[in-house]
């Protein structure tokens, strides 16, 4: 280290965040190239994810496509891990950005992590070269290969509440729409239609799509990367988390636990006993 | 809590977690009554924001304006501290979730909350009688208030890097377009504009609203309390902290301080000793 | 910025992180001036604790005071507000530290904050003059401030669980033994009787310490800072968090809900509609 | 659901919390059968991390090798990702909680995860059948395994700024003193020894065990399971993220950014250019 002189320490210095995102100088704010006043007003938010997340603003299909699938995936209820510590954090004298940290935290591999392991599967289909003559053939490998990994639940299909997941048809139709004006290629709808086929081999019971496995489809669709299924997700959820989390604080409740407190919780431990 | 029978207990746990927010049934949801496959697809992720959190679905205008501050709020590059621990936190093995997490954490009083401060400072310039007729008394009241109490720094107007804060022009614009439409009251515009007015009477500055102040005043207009203009930042912010994350994910780096090793830091410490 | 040379931004940079902590070269920690090979197994975790925080080693009668408070805090069972997060995140499919993270993050100031609070009213009152001559008086008047500012509940006495807290007459006990040797002054001991006096006297029952009132009695009489009682309590929450979450992954619980699905939640808003 | 009465929902209920480390009645706490009164002033807060977590007091020997374990790991300096992070959320206005989940949060695979990953490590050599006769074997074996799936960095061994780290000697001190008394087997020494000699034989290298695998080694012969080798490292960390926090906000900083004003970032993205 101590070989460099201080103007290569400086430029190494300059350089360690270094970023393609946003430039900034005093009264000037450019996000991707555009300058700030240009996009204000004139670019939803939808967009704006996708431009700061792509580098580019999307088409109008791309947009609305992205768009649709924030919109579904908002919040399931109190329930859910995520929105269940929402509300209790928001008892805690916690501000908002706390509540929404706590939350948005658990939305883990098991809770948020669906989409994006989904888009994974899809994706190790798509990349097998089997996939382009023998879809099923390739389906069914990836399906034996991800249950030996990890067992038998496949992310993104099967739901605990729903049957058939209502979210699901309204996404698929907008993917179809944009299938149909050569907006999108449609190959990943066709992929997963397969995985529903492929359980339905394995298991012999109808396990459809859920939202998150048809966000998945879409995502890939517009292609984004797998880790940042979760990001959008999380972006999207994080409205959920505060709605809930500012309901439980408009009641103005105060550290308020899992249960009422008529329910006490067992306790399955030692009988009492002393130190020696 | 021994007196309660066992219906009671039941129903007082079933409330224990009432919601208005979303209903659910097998294959159903619907978001404050409107079933989800109603919404997906005709409804923004602004406007699905507003009626999460308000209730009802926000007019065109509302949306439009709602959606501005949200564009202009997500970034603001990788030297403010919740940019920073996001890139950071990349680093350093956990899912985007976490590192989402622990950045959204750090938008406290000092680096996220100047809006819901802003707002609390305009609402109470309104409730004040004063503020009808003699509207610059009633902010040199608020601001001498809000000095003696929390210090010079007024929360929503100044910025350390911009003279001109290039995000309040397209904002300010808007609202004026929407105040000419008879959408909002423009009462806070007002007030915004005086506690500019009131700032330069205390100190002889020009000190004007920022991106916190301007969506302030758009808050308020809009009839959101002020803590939700903290959780509306956040979910703003989130877009940044998620992008400035995933870029330095893509990077591949791993375990990043927050200066190049070239740069220590530097000890002010005791010298060696030993304990006695 | 621009008229700094290349050695004085670099020196600056250098100075950014200055800490009196801890100094690292090759080969050597040292830990407020003590090489870490001399601490390792001549000094406790809870000494360390103290070294970290203070500077200097505590005598052996302040770190046993420490010490109990430590134990006394570690845990409160299930239905905490930070144990049930810790025990829902745990089974969402994060790490141990992100589990930590989501629960401690909620130990805010209705939560973990009645220590520092405490602390900040035992303060007030040893710095009225008042104190010395008339401690009944220097007393009431704290109280009757603290009740206008913040509500009747005064932090650190009560207990919704325990008339009489069981961690508290250990911990007096203790401090009256450190008293007597003369390693503690004892001033604040008194301060808290008296706080449980002036309670007495405005509402007529009684109302005792609880473990974050008689901890605050200790960390004043130790030289802490208020918001290190805070700092010190999420120090030994952590450990209850870590068993509660261990314990319920150790079953492998799965998306567990704040209540069991037999127990659905109820939903009280807007009957179904649909959008205009 | 339906057909459960109301006594065997509530009965499920009651059991949903089921926890066996702390027991909670009016005016009595137990922790794993233990009067919270009678572990006060009696035990160590080490002592007391063991209980909590195993469910047994420790002996002597094992409390003592885990509190070194502890002492030892507290902190690395503010250059470290979760010290960083730490000082930067100081001054952004959270609380002290907040801050520290922030950084607890960042202890991740690659920040806090080694001493978990080593462990694992050496459990998977231990339980080698082939380890019991060629315990090189079964080292080149396992260590073949972990860097074929992992990569060459082998968690535990190494340290990017120490040659020797210097926190190892007295641990391994400390352990050898427990084994020639007969408080642990050694069994893992001797494995972490030999996984130094395999890492040797592979890269021709002096590559010794740091921190994160002499703790790795001390838990596994104290019989933890390796994901409680994070959480006791949390544990640990999680004071010196106290302490750097608490320095900073003490300093009274305000938004500090990652490194001075006057090295700024620098932008490599588009050049200005407009939306179409």
């Amino acid at each position: 280290m101590s070989e460099k002189n201080p103007d290569e320490i400086l430029a190494e210095a300059k350089a360690w965040w270094t970023t393609e995102i946003i430039d900034i100088h005093p009264g000037e704010i450019a996000i991707r190239g555009y300058a700030i006043q240009d996009l204000i007003g004139k670019v939803g938010f939808a967009q704006m994810v996708w431009l700061m997340l792509r580098g580019e603003l999307p088409s109008a299909a791309q947009g609305k496509l992205l768009e649709a699938c924030l919109v579904a995936s908002v919040d399931h209820g109190p329930h859910a891990p995520s929105i269940a510590v929402a509300r209790i954090a928001a008892t805690t004298g916690i501000a908002l950005n706390n509540v929404m940290a706590s939350a948005v935290n658990v939305l883990g591999d098991v809770h948020g992590g669906a989409g994006q392991q989904c888009m994974e599967l899809l994706e190790a289909i798509k990349a097998d070269p089997k996939s382009g003559t023998d879809l099923p053939g390739a389906v069914d490998d990836a399906l034996g290969a991800f249950v030996a990994a990890h067992g038998k639940i496949i992310p993104g299909f099967g739901h605990r509440w729903h049957k058939i997941d209502p979210r699901c048809a309204p996404i698929l139709a907008l993917v179809e729409e944009a299938r149909a004006g050569g907006h999108v290629g449609g190959g990943y709808v066709a992929i997963g239609r397969q995985v529903e086929a492929g359980i339905k081999r394995r298991t012999g019971k109808d396990i459809p799509m859920n939202v998150d496995g048809v966000t998945a489809v879409v995502f890939c669709e517009l292609g984004f990367a797998p880790p940042l299924g979760r990001g959008l997700f999380v972006l999207a959820r994080s409205v959920g988390i505060l709605s809930h989390a500012w309901e439980e604080i408009s009641k103005g409740s105060r550290m308020k636990g899992p249960m009422p407190k008529s329910i006490p919780y067992s306790y399955a431990g030692k009988p009492p006993r002393k130190p020696v």
